[in-house]
């Protein structure tokens, strides 16, 4: 069961209202009827989603002084055809033969028997929680669950399919809906064999449509095609990471689940270029034995459990579980990011990437997923690519796309050169010359050494040559020569830490929301002060016109100092202007009462605590300065200043 | 003639290759040949972008309280089919129909004459200015000038074409190109003749490809299909300003001129919903007389002339040279905010357009242009657009989009009411009796007036009725009631001030390139250091391992102060590293130096002027945070803490 921030039982509908009614986000041009996976977001959605990316950018750019890059959203076709995305990117789906309409295969196999587990639970007696946390995101098709008890063995076979029901290819799916008589819930008709369909969305770039191109599904494709640029930038310094915030889009068969599976979304990547042979990282130590995550490894869901282990990273590096520091230390940062938006410590898990679940050429991935009313939810990748982005980028445009370091000591080593005399090679054997070039070139450093002995001893050295026999060679100098290389060169690995902002930003409203005992309808978002939309409220006590030069110069001035602020000087009460506050987050109230024209003094109310202080307007500009910079709390306030309970109103 | 910052001449060859060099920004995917059109900017670039993203919503969306909105750049076609985009966001295309190469029409004829009257020019001996500044912003096709004398009157003609080429339509530019032999610059061939080319990008929107979508070509019409939501918000007050900054695209035909006409761009978009019949703005009085524009009104154009007009904006309206206080308030506003990006106050214009240029149902429309090597560019369009896109999104959908206003007190007035008794009239004329009531109720309140007079005085009153003629209304009562109103309800005007990001971020950057006296080859970018990319480089002067933990500790003490610095530490000469960094932009360069192991103080080096002062390393972070914050000069260290002349090295 979800819960609250309080850990009552969370109301997704009522949250959902709330959300809308106060321009969180809207489903886009609602006036057209919407169109699904399609989101705005209003004024306040607005802002929380430009104080996570900032965040973001402090958190990660700034910190790492990492190298962000904004490239283009537009696509052409052959760079995703070459990193796969053409091939690969694509969700199977069905189509109803008669009404037309499309379902994805695996979504609604799951469903479909999802349904029918729980009319056999039904048929037993048991009692069905009917929103239940589980791991699957979505909104029901499946209406009216039909109470119908099944064999003991057919439930076995239903729980093993779900289990992994992410693995399955078309034909596979395709199998499954006629083996088990999976059909259109909304019509009772067959569903047409699975096809393929791809996610990117299609477009032509140009005047002349010789140049098919698609909205980016991810950002990464452009940071890795800026590699050699961006490697030369720092300076042909190793390890370095390049960071993107920006659009993608993925033409979803059939969105649901709000913000979460959504078709336009805002992403921020971050490719971490390393090299494979030493995947340590300079800042590790700061982390290994501070930080601790809690971690669902592969092992563990092998088992079929999900139980979580609780670990420092440093532990989870050191035993093997995670596959390097570098990687180590990203989920590290995620986890600290993730707190500093607010996030529950509770609800956050690492959960490993299966074998079967990862890319080929993945080493290691871990989602940071986020406990929700839609079950965990993940959030937050962060996989080990290898070197597959750059190696395949590479090999299709003919750039090398490697680092080239220098050696120092430079790599030295001996070796035994053969030299047959060319003079004495090309009259005697003419047009079978070369061939016994090869065949000498071929021979082994051992048997070289063993041919410089026995010439030495006075011997004959004698190959063998492919359709000639054995060859002697009279003219031959064998000699042991020192080499060195000081250049090494590689194509760097690739650690990709990838956040799905909107789904962040959905997982957080869940964590911090919650409601005032005993006024359940009236909804709070505790988001921490920095991350708030807005900052504060001002509230005018009367609408007298008395108020307004004095609320207009106090708006202006909390302005100056970098704080946004808001005037409410509607003509609601004065509770309900806090309670509407209360949904939009904002942490702060000041009120402008008859007190403020007599002596300038503003009161300031704390949003979760509803305590009030009383002081100058610097004063208590100052303590809202102090909480947003993290140097003070408003618990000092209240020790500092006392608490204010002048207007107790209608609260 | 393009200047640079300090007056030389603007070489943009050299400009470009610095801005390449540095990865200000580069077309896009290069390695696989490069997309017309589509830039990626790089590290700096994209913190140069944010900087002025940031700049603009502070300076617009905190300081005015709008309501910004985040809305999707996939659109569907109805939308845009209402908005008019579908049926004429488009331009005309001429092919070569051998080699299909595509010309954009009016381009391609205004080329071709204007490299005919520069030979012209050259056959009469003139000279020729190879790069002129002039309103033309393109790279040109036509390589080779024939030296070709034409006929006086030919002259005229051509220039009379050329001052009129954007007000032909796909037709006239037709026959234009039969009339005067356009043809392909390249091959010599006829073109065909023009077609129109829709600029929006198309995709399809889902699995079943039954709905048809584009990528916005602005951020607009998200704005308008959330006005009523937004008013809502506003606690239903007027006037109040939306905002969004966002992608747009455009595909155009043959982008050139690099970030001035591409196909992928950002956009930062106001719309300002205002009461059509109260223009007025509330805090115009704050820019009145204190705000002055450079002005070139249509009535100057219409002249032929582009002489610019100084004065305030309260002048400008109060003359009605600027339609409404709001339109000028904002004009004002974004001339401020183009002076606080540190864009040439000497080369900026406000424009207005020509009545044939503005949209049929604009009111009045303002371009702030801003003086480049491409000649005056639009980077800024403030239009009137009046109730044009509301009305036609509620016409379309049915959905009211309107401001209902409570008068106070409510508009009262008096009216003759005529009442003609209905038991007399029905019996009497059957079915004529509905004509005789329409003919009543077309009576005007003079005849009403003249009639009760008539009545009153004992006389008949007879109405004429069409087909009946002259009828007696035997039992009518004629009476003057109080009527009242106390709601108004009406559509708003829109006011949008629109911003090209890209624009304004090329533009600015010519304004404040320069090199440095005696070494041409040395680019300086002096961005105001509140919109530099980066503040502060750390430049060790010694590769010595001693040094790595100080600069470590500085880097990271800097960044707490919330300042973004950059460490190099590459093995360049000094000189070298501030070279790069004049590039770069980079206000301030702090050494760290063997002073520094033994006293901890550090260098500042401003990069205009080159002046270091040495101090503590708190007291320098404090100077460049105060100069940040604009609350000191880099001028009053200098006073402060001395000229520190210590290390001239190989500058």
């Amino acid at each position: 069961m979800a819960t609250t921030k309080t850990g009552a039982p969370l109301d997704r509908g009522t949250l959902d209202t709330l959300l809308r009614r106060r321009l969180f986000y809207t489903p886009s041009f609602e006036l057209y009827g919407g169109v699904s996976g399609l989101y705005d977001y209003g004024p306040p959605g607005c802002s929380l989603q430009a104080n996570i990316v900032d965040t973001w950018r402090k958190h990660f750019v700034l910190e790492e002084d990492m190298l962000e890059v904004d490239c283009t959203t537009l696509t052409p076709h052959e760079v995703l055809k070459t990193s796969g995305h053409v091939d690969k990117f694509a969700d199977w789906m069905c189509k109803d033969p008669k009404t037309g309409e499309i379902f994805r295969a695996d979504h609604i196999i799951e469903e479909i028997l999802e349904a029918r587990l729980k009319g056999d639970r039904e048929a037993r007696g048991e009692t069905i929680v009917e929103e239940e946390v589980t791991d699957k995101k979505r909104k029901k098709k499946v209406k009216d669950i039909k109470a119908i008890k099944l064999h003991d063995g057919v439930i076995q076979e239903y729980e093993g399919i779900l289990a992994k029901i992410d693995s399955y290819n078309g034909e596979e799916l395709g199998k499954l809906i006629v083996d088990y008589g999976i059909t259109s819930p909304t019509t009772g008709n067959l569903l047409e064999p699975p096809v393929s369909f791809n996610l990117m969305f299609q477009t032509s770039i140009g005047p002349s449509a010789n140049l098919p191109g698609y909205l980016r599904p991810e950002t990464a494709q452009g940071q890795f095609l800026s590699f050699n640029k961006l490697y030369e930038f720092n300076n042909l310094r190793m390890p370095f990471a390049s960071a993107s915030i920006g659009k993608s889009f993925r033409n979803e068969i059939s969105p649901r689940s709000g913000l979460l599976r959504v078709r336009e979304f805002l992403m921020a990547e971050i490719e971490h270029f390393v090299d494979p042979l030493d995947k340590k990282h300079v800042r590790f130590p700061e982390v290994a034995d501070n930080v601790s995550l809690r971690l669902l490894p592969c092992a563990i869901q092998e088992l079929g459990k999900t139980a979580i282990v609780e670990k420092t990273i440093g532990e989870a590096v050191k035993e093997g579980m995670v596959d390097n520091e570098t990687l180590g230390y990203f989920l590290a940062r995620i986890q600290l990011f993730l707190k500093e938006l607010g996030v529950d410590q509770e609800k956050i898990r690492f959960r490993q990437h299966m074998p079967n679940e990862m890319a080929h050429y993945a080493t290691d991935c871990w989602d940071a997923e986020l406990l929700t009313s839609y079950g965990w939810i993940e959030c937050v990748g962060c996989a080990d690519r290898s070197a597959y982005d750059l190696t395949v980028h590479s090999r299709k445009t003919g750039e090398q796309l490697v680092v080239r370091e220098t050696l120092e000591p430079p790599k030295v080593w001996e070796e035994w050169d053969m030299d047959v005399d060319k003079k004495w090679l090309g009259p005697k054997f003419r047009k079978d010359a070369r061939k016994i070039e090869e065949a000498v070139a071929g021979i082994s450093q051992e048997e070289r050494e063993r041919l410089s002995a026995v010439q030495k001893a006075g011997g004959k050295v004698v190959v063998e040559v492919e359709s000639l026999g054995s060859v002697e060679l009279e003219k031959v100098t064998i000699t042991k020569n020192k080499k060195s290389i000081n250049v090494r060169e590689y194509t760097p690995n690739v650690i990709e830490p990838s956040f799905g902002i909107g789904r962040i930003f959905y997982s957080l409203i869940e964590h911090i929301y919650w409601s005032r005992p005993g006024d359940e309808a009236r909804g709070v978002l505790s988001f921490p002060p920095k991350i708030a939309p807005t900052k504060i409220l001002i509230v005018p006590l009367s609408s007298h016109l008395d108020f307004a030069p004095i609320v207009t110069a106090l708006s202006a001035k909390i302005r100056r100092a970098g704080i946004p602020n808001k005037v409410d000087n509607s003509s609601a009460t004065i509770g309900k202007r806090y309670a509407r506050n209360d949904e939009l987050g904002t942490p702060f109230g000041v009120t402008v009462d008859f007190q403020s024209l007599k002596d300038g003094t503003i009161t300031l109310r704390e949003r979760d605590g509803m305590k009030q202080i009383r002081g100058a307007q610097d004063e208590v500009i100052e303590v809202v300065r102090g909480i947003l910079d993290g140097d003070t709390t408003f618990g000092d306030a209240v020790t500092r200043f006392g608490e204010f309970q002048g207007q107790e109103l209608d609260e």
